[in-house]
């Protein structure tokens, strides 16, 4: 079979992007001690963004609107102009830091564009990921750029068939199980994932166990390899 | 010249959006009278928003935004939890609210559908757009959705190349002078301006003169006949 398809997510897998929210939430986790312990802060975090996820989607603007929320749980009638100024800062830093690119991103992308076109697969705020693929320097070794609400089965399906190929002529990487490597999967394509630390609960999901297109990797660096070994 | 690509805003074409958001908007004013005048309150609010565009990008989520960071400014220390869980409140009703048809939005679609394919251009939270496309009904009738962060002449530029037509073989139609009709002819298409009361600051320009590819019209049922024109 022959590979005609590259598809790759871009937060934490071309550009660090956890780091930057995990740190943003440790702020807040900071801020609230006074009005609660860390652990009970970081569960109503949670519970907060899970329950607005379906109105805000992904993204820093709904996770700033999800940080104030809590704040405002948390901290009652105690809630102050200075913690609000605080977080809609920590906010805007979040959306304007610069991206850092993982090492060697930029040859693995090219000895991928060898073998096959490629296709950014990302979730989050629109002008967010287009701000950041632009500041990455890396638009242009991408033939197609998908920004979607969220990655389920179909997206991958629809991605496939206006590219013209067969879902076991597509590859995509990531490192999220369950936006990534599942729907992927599920949609017929071959998947490869690349897990990484401080992973965000949500996307947390279960391995495949014994799939012939599933594979697990260190490195974007190893997906040339491993996609040498499909062909 | 024979029309072979039909574009169409959304939000204030198709649909009711501004009301949405200027009722939101009152309802700030009014929590913000004791700090400030109703106009200072507008003032503040639309210097906000306009600063925080480059970052936070059109829709819901930054106007909810920057509807804090406004009462943040302008009530102090009086700051109050009720405050900020009450722009939540109306930033996530905004996010919700029911899609709203303009009056014979279907039967004009059908008439224009069958004269070319329509295409669907919108600005604003990707989810959000994608939400309103679903709950209003009509995506079945559109060959193409795009949701973008922003509209300038290189997004008419690259949709007309995409779907392979010369620009004047386009039509866009929208209520919005700064971001449907001005690129759009810029780009070498026809466009229909379709005003609405109550349009918000940032999108109102001036009106091109003597435009041989420009044309004002009431409402969007009187667009097939226009293109008409064209043929």
């Amino acid at each position: 079979m022959t590979i005609k398809l590259i598809c790759l997510d871009a937060d934490d897998t071309l550009w660090h992007n956890m780091r930057h929210f995990n740190a943003t939430e440790d702020a807040l986790l900071d801020m609230l001690r006074p009005f609660a312990d860390v652990d009970v802060t970081r569960e109503r975090l949670i519970t907060c963004e899970t329950r607005n996820l379906p109105l805000y989607g992904y993204g820093a603007k709904g996770f700033t609107l999800s940080m104030i929320e809590t704040a405002v749980e948390l901290a009652g009638d105690a809630l102050s102009k200075s913690m609000i100024e605080g977080i809609l800062a920590a906010g805007r830093a979040l959306l304007a830091h610069p991206v850092q690119l993982f090492d060697g991103v930029e040859e693995t992308l090219e000895r991928l564009s060898d073998i096959a076109p490629l296709v950014l697969v990302t979730k989050g705020d629109l002008l967010h990921q287009e701000s950041k693929l632009a500041a990455s320097g890396l638009g242009d070794m991408f033939s197609g750029i998908e920004i979607v609400s969220d990655k389920k089965v179909d997206t991958f399906r629809s991605l496939f068939s206006r590219h013209a190929i067969e879902p076991q002529q597509a590859v995509m990487a990531g490192d999220s199980m369950r936006s990534d490597i599942l729907p992927a999967l599920e949609a017929g394509a071959w998947a490869a994932f690349i897990p990484q630390d401080g992973a965000w609960a949500h996307e947390v999901a279960k391995a495949p166990s014994d799939h012939a297109r599933f594979t697990q990797i260190e490195r974007l660096g190893d997906l040339p390899d491993w996609i040498a070994t499909i062909g």
